[in-house]
C-alpha cells in the first residue's frame, strides 16, 4: 500500500499517473468525492462522484475506508477494493491528503508506505496552480492556505520527496518502491527461495 | 551506515567497489585482517593487514567497534574512521559479515541500513569461488560451508538482493541507498527547508 500526499499542484498526479503506467503492479484507489466534476475529469477514473446523499449512505454502510471534508466537500477512499488488493497481494496506490492517509494508517496497520511530495517553493505553487487554469483566484488563494496547512503534516509520512523537476522526483519515488519491495519483512517467498538454497548439495 | 554482507563469491565486493566509484558520498569501512594478503591484494585499500600481536594491541586498546574469527583469522572494523563519519554525517560503507553486522548494530544504533546479497544459487556460487581461481578445493569447500552459515543469518537484515545479474543487484543496491535517504528521519536540513517554505509569503 503506497501512499502519496502533496498539496495540490506540488506534481503528485502527475507522479501517479506516471507510476500506474510503468509498474503494471500497481492499481489505483479511485477516491469518492461529492465536489463537483471538472470538465477535465471522469467519473470512475479520476473520482467516483457522488452526491452528498449516496455518500452518507456509503458512510453509514461503512463501506469507506477513511473520509475527509475539505471545503465543505466531502472525500473518502472506498473499502473494498483496498482490502480486496491486500488480501491478494497486490499494490495498491493511494493519492490522498494527510487525514485520509492518518486514517488509512491506523485502519490498515502495518504494510503501508507514505511518501509526502513538498513543492519548490510557495511561489512556485503558485505558478502551478495558476498555470492549471480550472480554478478562480479565490480558490486558488484558498488552495494555497490549505497547501500550508497539508505541508503542515510532512512529519506523518515515511519520506519527503521535493519535486523540484518532476523526472528526478518521479525517479526518486520509483527508488522507494524498488526499495520497499526488497525489504526482507516484506518479501514474499524470500523464505521458500532461502530454503530451497541451503537445501542444495553440491559439494 | 550501509552494511553488505553475503557469503564471499555472491558479488558483494563488486557491488561495493561500484558504488563507492559512482557516489563519492561513500567512503569504505577498511576492515582490519590477520588473514595473510592474497597476491591481488593491497594493505589499507582491500585490508589493513596486521600480526596477531598488533590485532589483540588493537583490540585491548578498544580501537576496533567489532571483531570476529573465522577459520582461525581474525577480522575487525577500525572504531575511528566509523565514529568520524557518523559525526560529520557522512555516509560509510561497511563490507562485512553476520558477525560482524550483528555488534554494528549493537554498539552503533539506529542509523544503520543492513542489506543482504544472496547467490542465485549454491551450483553458481561455487562456480564463481572457482572461477575466482585463488584458492585450493579444500579453501573453496570451507567457503562453501561457511556461505551456508552466513546465509542463514538473512532475516537479521533490512533488505534482501538476490545477484542473479550483477548489474540489476548494483541497481537495487542504489534503489535502496536513494530511498534510505528520503526518509523523513534521515533528512537532515529538511525541517529547515519546510520551515522556509511555510513562512513564505504569496499570496
Amino acid at each position: 500500500m503506497l501512499v502519496l500526499s502533496s498539496p495540490s499542484g506540488a506534481g503528485k498526479s502527475t507522479i501517479a499517473r506516471n507510476l500506474l503506467e510503468n509498474d503494471k503492479g500497481f492499481e489505483l484507489s479511485v477516491s469518492v468525492t461529492t465536489r463537483p466534476r471538472r470538465s477535465s475529469e471522469i467519473d470512475g477514473v479520476h473520482y467516483h462522484f457522488r452526491s452528498r446523499r449516496e455518500f452518507d449512505n456509503l458512510r453509514a454502510n461503512d463501506e469507506l475506508l477513511e473520509w475527509a471534508e475539505v471545503h465543505g466537500n466531502f472525500y473518502a477512499t472506498p473499502r473494498e477494493p483496498a482490502e480486496r488488493a491486500m488480501n491478494e497481494g497486490r499494490d495498491m496506490l493511494f493519492d490522498i491528503d494527510w487525514q485520509g492517509a492518518e486514517q488509512l494508517r491506523e485502519k490498515m496497520q502495518g504494510d503501508i508506505v507514505s511518501v509526502f511530495i513538498l513543492p519548490p517553493s510557495m511561489r512556485e505553487l503558485k505558478v502551478r496552480l495558476q498555470r492549471r487554469a480550472e480554478d478562480d483566484a479565490e480558490t486558488i488563494s484558498r488552495r494555497l492556505a490549505n497547501a500550508r496547512n497539508e505541508i503542515e503534516h510532512w512529519r506523518d509520512y515515511d519520506y519527503v520527496v521535493i519535486n523540484r523537476d518532476l523526472d528526478r522526483a518521479y525517479q526518486q519515488v520509483l527508488s522507494i518502491v524498488a526499495a520497499e519491495r526488497l525489504r526482507r519483512d516484506r518479501s514474499l517467498g524470500l523464505f521458500d527461495y532461502v530454503t530451497r538454497l541451503l537445501d542444495e548439495q553440491v559439494d
